[in-house]
């Protein structure tokens, strides 16, 4: 552990907070399509603080969506190459009314900053650049081969990195990719992630009459699409959540009982979760399966809103015409999203209450992932880890979805060090996301130490 | 049949079409506090025309939501009174991209007037005035004694007029109280509405987790507002449309044999139904009753609109903390609003999902109405209808509901005559409301005979 690395960033410690504040400004909302100069903004940001930190050939990578900056120091020959991976797109924050301070003014507050993007991912992915400029300012070079591919398509599921990530394979080989869009399991706790679930994401529209009509006089005899489309989302899920779709579990990999044992081990706390995490009268979920499987290791399926009829203050007698709504299956090792999206849409299809017509669209679509945890770079990460918070590295799923690791895996052959430095309480796409200020420096440090290990160790 | 009124009236078509557009041109809203200005513009627009056309003691009357409008013409000592209520209020217009010209900018086409509330109630309502209007203009004098009652709260459920009925029974003293807010069953077909349906409306909000919370961490193991709200409302009606919470068909009164045997006469094809009137891919509702009898004589529970979670564009992966959905139900002669809200009430509590809290809230509620079609003024009504049309007169129900109907049979102790000009493909409510220009100078015509057939009778 470089005592002089970690002097710098301690010694630049307000600099950074301010960077990252500007930022944190720029509301690069990707899923709106009325903030597009602020996501091309938040891709320049990224570009020139690059550029500032010392890495070379840095570049605005136009797509179909929204631009990809790439990045590469590749003076370091016989060393290992780490490609960096963060996003500077961001959620939108609504429901505006809870921020305590507005989304896009970054706020200070006990320890931790305030803003939409600060733990998911810009304030993440800035401590990559952060730990280049640390270590190129102490040591005058890097201690190993570094690429960037930052994207801003992540929030939205878009498939533009996915894409260049496929056509140019050569230009992002390494041996490693390094994500830090995952949080520590509590804090202080070294924490690798080495599964992530598949997401698929998908509207679903019903249409009843061919136009609004009065519930007095139609209500008995015509088909109503919000309640056809409540009623056919209602019986995709059992009371206890279980899928209802046919097929849903069949190719699905349970974790090995080792994996499962390890899980046993961690601080967990049913009570606390639900109180002070998800904060409703109860949890919910399958039968027969602890809370950390649920969420880590079973396929799951939500409707994230559901839109249709009259919805203004007081009272308004249709019967509405259209309903939509947004709903997601989260998929776990081994489920194909192409055997799962049709089986939905057969289900859709099978159930169509009387009336309904009903029209599928599929956002986006992409299995689970898992990593080796035997892998020696992760290994090297996970002794990185350990040694800069001082407790041993455990591993841990996330029921969450970061589709380029996939496409890391498959099209570059690389396992992903996802080592991320949120906090489980963060509130990632929530009001009032927040990242600790502690695990910012601290994360910076800790990505510095893993780049030096990684160029002493041999290749 | 005054050849003289019907004479006046066809001369002055030009003016009374003008007029009502006047009328029409004011976006007065009631469900929306924005709209407040235009709602009060309505009132004043009302008072004076009733002013113009010869009514007496013309007053706006404030009530705690929007001004009920008074006047009245008592001259015809011996002769029996007649209380005229219509509304000046309408419903919202959106989805405003289907109207093929804006609301409220009313658009003559096809023998037509398209604008909200030219059906609804704004144009039949002003026929009452304008019958006035004629009789005065070529009798110098009115055949009856007549009293106005306009109030803008009826798409709103407003209680104003409400209140003030139960507390003004000598001001409002009548023989018999006249609506227009009805449609003829068929074109040319001469029709009295003599059963409404009741109304409960209400509010069912769902609280999940404290926040929205991320679908990927938490997936699996928080509830979710949404699904929760989807599921609550899922088990309120069975496939067919039967709803399923306890005691709901208890003191359901079925039709009377003559009646139903009546409603079988009447020219109704399904088929038509479906395709120009509904539009959907078949009809839905309880086996066993024709569409007559569901929409007029069955209750019916709906879903008019709901909200909850993300509806923008794209994807956000959210597990929502909040849903609402707007549900009524539809309340046929012997139910009892007092005992269905407590039934529905306990139905959500029985059947809340496992984390989900339920609030109700209860917009408005009204029991069904039915009028005598023996008693005498609604058979004179039937005879003027009869001989200005030249057809029997049909007895019809209306699925919807007049709540203002209960209230003047309870406080008053009078009938209601529901002769309205509307047509079934109106779209009251719905985007592109109309209302047939025929209809509306008929309606003057036939409003006026019924008058003088009223001051003919012997009391």
């Amino acid at each position: 552990m470089s005592q002089a690395t970690n002097t710098f960033v301690e010694q630049n410690q307000n600099r950074f907070l301010e960077e990252l504040k500007d930022f944190l400004r720029i509301p690069s909302i990707s899923t709106l399509p009325e903030h597009k100069p602020d996501v091309q903004k938040a891709a320049q940001f990224v570009a020139d603080s690059l550029k500032r930190a010392g890495i070379e050939n840095v570049e605005l990578i136009p797509t179909a969506g929204n631009p990809l900056v790439y990045g590469e120091w590749l003076h370091a020959p016989g060393k290992p190459t780490v490609l960096c991976y963060g996003h500077y797109d961001v959620q939108p924050p609504d429901p505006l009314e809870l921020w305590k301070t507005p989304p896009f003014e970054p706020s200070v507050r006990d320890g931790n900053i305030y803003a939409r993007g600060s733990a998911d991912d810009k304030g993440q992915m800035y401590m990559h650049i952060k730990a280049v400029e640390a270590l190129k300012a102490v040591n005058g070079t890097l201690p190993i081969n570094l690429k960037f591919l930052v994207e801003g398509e992540e929030e939205v599921g878009g498939s533009s990195i996915a894409k260049y990530v496929a056509e140019n394979p050569a230009k992002l080989k390494a041996d490693a990719a390094l994500v830090s869009d995952t949080a520590l399991y509590a804090e202080g706790l070294p924490t690798l992630c080495i599964g992530l679930r598949g997401l698929v994401y998908m509207e679903v529209e019903a249409t009843g009459p061919a136009r609004d009509l009065h519930s007095g006089l139609y209500g008995g005899a015509a088909p109503n699409a919000v309640f056809g489309l409540i009623e056919l989302l209602s019986k995709c899920k059992d009371a206890n959540g279980v899928i209802q779709v046919p097929g849903m579990y069949d190719d699905v990999a349970p974790p090995a009982a080792a994996e499962k044992e390890s899980w046993q081990r961690l601080p967990f706390s049913e009570a606390d979760f639900l109180k002070n995490e998800v904060g409703s009268l109860a949890l919910t979920g399958e039968p027969g399966y602890s809370v950390l499987e649920r969420v880590w290791a079973r396929p799951t399926l939500e409707v994230h809103g559901i839109a249709g009829g009259f919805t203004g203050a007081g009272a308004k007698t249709v019967i509405p015409a259209k309903a939509v709504a947004k709903v997601s299956i989260r998929l776990v090792p081994n489920q194909d999203p192409d055997k799962i999206v049709p089986a939905f849409r057969n289900f859709l299809a099978d159930n169509a209450p009387a009336g309904i017509r009903i029209e599928l669209r599929v956002l986006s679509a992409g299995p689970a992932i898992m990593v080796d945890p035997d892998n020696s770079i992760i290994q090297t990460a996970a002794r990185a880890f350990s040694e800069m918070l001082g407790k041993p590295t455990v591993f841990t799923r996330s029921g969450g979805s970061i589709p380029v690791v996939g496409d890391f895996a498959n099209h570059l052959g690389i396992p992903s060090v996802l080592m991320g430095f949120g906090l489980p309480d963060d509130g990632l796409h929530s009001p009032n996301e927040k990242y600790r200020l502690d695990n910012y420096y601290q994360g910076i440090m800790t990505i510095a130490h893993f780049f030096e290990e990684l160029g002493a160790a041999k290749k």
